[in-house]
């Protein structure tokens, strides 16, 4: 199993709409991968490391896949429409990253 | 249901053993969470977002807990030894954050 993973870096000032990620964006990209994506899940950023830091992530993402073949086959598509969605709901730049899941809930 | 992340950016010949994490530093991490620690996830970098694009990350870790309050409990009388164990498989500088889990496996 592999992720695709999105992280939302927080900007002082900078706006990031969870509800429209929850309700509607992360909901579409799921109908658009089809099958490829197995599950997502998404986080919200409540804090950072050290006491009374605030998180450096407004936001994350993480879409499981069986591989990374199918994701990009998936992916591919849709890529430009998902994309074209994201300043409804942040202006921050999102850092993505691919990942092989080594443990899984243990 | 919140997690506590951590992420260990990837630095050009920066080390990272993935074994020693997986088999010795994170089930140690738990055991000392006990029952805290509802469940962990470890990823491992394989890409980044654009092709051919290394992962901005060696790997990452997030561990779930019922609340901040039961997680930051758990993890107080062990946060020194589990530092203490950090350069026995990374010199990476580690990115911690917590966050609310908006969505799991949907």
């Amino acid at each position: 199993m592999i992720q695709f993973n999105v992280l939302y870096p927080r900007t002082e000032g900078g706006r990031f709409d969870h509800a429209y990620y929850r309700d509607k964006h992360m909901p579409m990209v799921a109908q658009k991968l089809g099958s490829a994506c197995r599950y997502y899940t998404i986080d919200k950023g409540l804090a950072g490391g050290a006491p009374g830091a605030p998180p450096p992530y407004f936001a994350a993402c993480s879409i499981a896949c069986d591989s990374v073949e199918s994701l990009q086959q998936a992916m591919a598509p849709h890529a430009k429409a998902i994309k074209a969605d994201v300043p409804n709901y942040t202006d921050a730049q999102p850092v993505v990253w691919i990942s092989e899941v080594v443990v899984q809930r243990s």
